[in-house]
């Protein structure tokens, strides 16, 4: 349940249906598109482009300290890239809100901040060995390093929000910090258990992703004081973005390629994660389809041939198109979210990120 | 360098002396006092015990969650006591300031929840088995969920600071938790480095423990909105206390019993830590120990009767002696810290836990 795909600030799609029919892993699925996924992120790269320069200015500037360890493990995660998606949602919606002040550009870092810690935590609970294409820091420096740095950075994130003063943004912000890492527990406790339902497995996700995505848009409209109408309005955008961005995370997981999605296919697989493509697999599955699951991603048996396996059963089932439909589902309620807003430049180029974060699945 | 001494709210001292005669470890040292450390926390007890009682009510509150994992790993913890000293400093420091309204409490509960996240974090970082005399909490449900419980728990404390809504509040509780994860890495980046100087360990010890004794003194005087001159004394008071009740806490790993410090004596010696008794008696003793010190601490070969060695060269060089020295040395700047206070019986409480943490080394 990696969360990360492409980089910032060179947006790169690769021609993934022919690497994967190169690689022959993964499963190819087809969707009618107007136009490809680089292009639905130009309107927001433009609209956010100069306020995006302050914030990775405030991220470098925040990543220091006197300890050495904190900066070269920082760093380390910070220059890999990642598409800093939430805080340009910050940025988008600020800007959405016709907000003036610069408030928004420090609590867009410190965004980036409380998810750059969630990453370094995720990658101990998780004992990723990659991470955006490099090797994660846990490996390079220890879990010790990178639980005490992901402690630093979210100490930051407070700095920061606290210092822009709006209450209402700390309330919102603070509120999504226990919310993720509630949701990152009830990950742990779902961990390798089939049983898990989809319902369940959707508060999961709701908590450890769609809270900093809803977070980050509302604070953009929370701090100018915009109506109650809009700042849920803002909110429920960013939970059903975050809602279809991890969906397509977790499809992406058992059929993009490994140079996009900076990790392998079937990480998730190895790991023992139970994301949306097993749960229905398995509801739709045999006893023995069932005791197939049970064995690799419960009792952790992984035999070689194992993950094609499992890929054929999510063909048969149709389990990565249904994961994808649920993502399309999620879209369109973020993009209705968004139908009281008059038209805007912001308006479009947030309408766009759902566009990107649906196709970036191809 | 376990932060915890005594329990919450049955304080029992045990006869440290005859006990340490009977086990035949530890050194035992004699300083003048005048009463014994039980009597010392009897005045800020009598003067906290209504407001902890909230305290204690919104701990359990907040440390409940849907996601059972959460209460059960956290109450693990909450249950097996710890003085609560942290919280008390805060509700006498606001007792001090004349603070009538209720936030002073719930400012209490979250510095309690940023400590419990800590040591949830610490256990992980130190690989400790015990916590309070009780099993690790990562021994019983993992590193991984003592991690994210932990993350839950600091996110709590945000939630409930901003809920009281004082800002200079936040700004030095949000300081405060950058501050001590600082703390923490500096603290692993000078692990097993038995050139660590007697400087750079009281820096490590300022931020990692200091820093909160410090914050949870100064948010007293901070959201009564007290003249700056009131809230630097009590920033000054929390931060020596704090330091000299580090020291006293590394002096007795060497010197305490077991059953009084819910741990083993010893047990920094067997973490490789680099604790102040260390430092004095790597840099009183001659070569040969120096090596002593390096094989046993920087290589981690540790035989049997290595403990005893450590301690008769502690003993030589009475480095504890010299420990407790300088604890007392920052208890008596904490002291004059509350010096422009008049008499009060907050006043007399708080002068009374600094003889509390220095005598608890008895």
């Amino acid at each position: 349940m990696c969360r990360e795909g492409l980089h910032w600030p060179a947006i790169k799609i690769i021609n993934v249906k022919s690497y994967q029919e190169r690689q022959g892993v993964g499963i190819v699925v087809h969707i009618d598109e107007t136009r490809d996924a680089s292009q639905s992120l130009s309107a927001i790269l433009d609209l956010v482009a100069e306020d995006m320069g302050g914030v990775n200015r405030i991220i470098l500037d925040k990543a220091v300290s006197d300890v050495e360890l904190i900066p070269q493990l920082a760093h380390h995660l910070i220059d890999s890239g990642g598409k800093r998606l939430r805080p340009m949602l910050t940025i988008a919606a600020a800007k959405l809100s016709g907000y003036t002040g610069d408030g928004h550009v420090r609590l867009a870092a410190a965004v980036e901040f409380m998810h750059t810690a969630t990453l370094l935590h995720d990658d101990v609970v998780d004992a990723s060995d990659y991470r955006r294409g490099k090797k994660a820091a846990r490996l390079l420096w220890g879990n010790q390093a990178s639980v005490l740095v992901g402690d630093f950075l979210l100490g930051q994130a407070f700095r920061m929000m606290v210092d822009v003063g709006s209450l209402s943004a700390l309330k919102i912000l603070s509120n999504a910090a226990a919310v993720i890492a509630e949701g990152e527990v009830m990950q742990l406790a779902a961990s390798k258990n089939t049983a898990t339902t989809e319902d369940e497995y959707l508060a999961i996700i709701n908590a450890k992703t769609a809270a900093l995505f809803s977070a980050a848009a509302e604070v953009g409209a929370a701090i100018n004081g915009r109506p109650a109408e809009e700042q849920a309005a803002l909110k429920s955008y960013g939970k059903t973005l975050g809602i279809a961005f991890q969906l397509v995370d977790d499809a992406l997981d058992y059929s993009g390629d490994s140079a996009r999605l900076g990790k392998s296919v079937g990480d998730d697989f190895r790991e023992g994660k139970i994301t949306l493509p097993v749960i229905l697999s398995y509801r739709r599955g045999g006893e023995d389809e069932r005791e197939f699951w049970k064995r690799t991603l419960t009792d952790g048996e992984v035999r070689g041939g194992d993950l094609e396996q499992a890929l054929q059963l999510m063909r048969k089932h149709k389990a990565i198109e249904a994961t994808l439909e649920r993502a399309r589902y999620y879209g369109s309620i973020a993009r209705d979210a968004l139908a009281i807003f008059r038209d805007s430049q912001p308006k479009h180029a947030m309408l766009d990120v759902v566009d990107f974060c649906i196709n970036r699945a191809h």
